[in-house]
């Protein structure tokens, strides 16, 4: 593999989709300007984090017609040249009307490369410290993901994806030299399960591992 | 589950057979008399760990002739009332000359209740830090291996098996609730793997994990 500059931008995220759009672009061009060739962004990154949010943050995922996230996204893979794991957004399925928490992957010219549906919706109950149900207005993607970069194959799957060892043994056995997952972990089973889960998928699995969170 | 106390020897293994397993006696006694229910050796427990042992140190496995070391597990296990993981033996299979690095496990009456044959060998070469190669004199098993307790079914596998996370998903999926694994570790990449690797088996299958090195 020709040696590769990974970024990871750790964005703080606020209530306005135009700020944390703006604030995105700004990093992904510091990064790109710094060297990288790979850009991450963190999961839910034009939105607050909560099941409340997702609905009125929402778009549809259409490159015909790009909503203001998607333009926001190709546009910043296009001016800072990078490939761009853009993080996740709250997708609206306009034909069902399904909610989805999706990645989208962009090349350097712009053009939308992969998609990933989260597949493991995040539901926790600790009685006294976090209670939190993506499924309650969430559906999970059904596909695993992966794009092909100059510095070999990536697959891509977001936060709590990573919990399943399933999903990076099956990229790496595809050829995937890497997964990079988006990922927004809380602080009550994070810290047990951040460094943990990284670095045994990629001892497991002998793979390249990032992980961004805001 | 009811409570269950585990114990682990972390025995120093010398160049005689007979005072290993006389200290290993007096420690699984002792860890008995402390309240262990279940109680694990470390791999090669008998013998020095090296390939240019294993040969000299070897015994066969048979219950109805026992050898020296394969009798003293068993009266330890009896006369300690506690189930034994008999972390490994080099053992010889008479029919075929081939060796085999295998652990025994016996039951508090001093039967022996499953058998164990390493399917990982392990060979590693870290230029000018470490070289070993089991496979010049070691043949590899080709079986999952567990033993039932009035506390679940337990997973065993020895050491470099720890590396290979299928062995503790498929037991985990057989419905064990535990994996011991009595180890030998290297202190090269022994300290990047050995806390890592137990975690990771033992969040990604929901089970507990033991591992035992001299």
């Amino acid at each position: 593999m020709p040696s590769l500059k990974l970024a990871l931008v750790q964005l703080a995220v606020g209530a306005q989709k135009a700020a944390n759009l703006a604030r995105a672009r700004s990093k992904v061009l510091e990064a790109a300007k710094a060297g990288a060739n790979i850009v991450v962004l963190p999961e839910c990154f034009n939105s607050p984090y909560g099941t409340q949010y997702f609905g009125q943050y929402a778009e549809e995922i259409d490159s015909a017609k790009p909503s203001p996230s998607i333009q926001a996204l190709s546009d910043m893979a296009r001016d800072s040249k990078v490939y761009l794991v853009g993080g996740s957004i709250p997708e609206l399925e306009k034909s069902t009307g399904d909610l989805f928490n999706t990645c989208t992957v962009w090349s350097p010219e712009g053009q939308m490369v992969a998609k990933h549906r989260k597949l493991h919706l995040f539901d926790i109950d600790f009685p006294g410290k976090i209670v939190f149900k993506e499924s309650e207005v969430l559906k999970p993607g059904n596909t695993l993901t992966d794009f092909s970069t100059p510095w070999g194959k990536f697959g891509v799957a977001i936060c709590y994806d990573m919990r399943f060892p399933e999903v990076a043994m099956i990229a790496a056995r595809r050829g995937c030299v890497g997964m990079i997952y988006p990922g927004a972990f809380n602080q009550t089973t994070g810290p047990l399960h951040w460094e943990l889960l990284l670095r045994a998928r990629a001892v497991d699995n002998q793979i390249f591992t990032a992980a961004c969170s805001p």
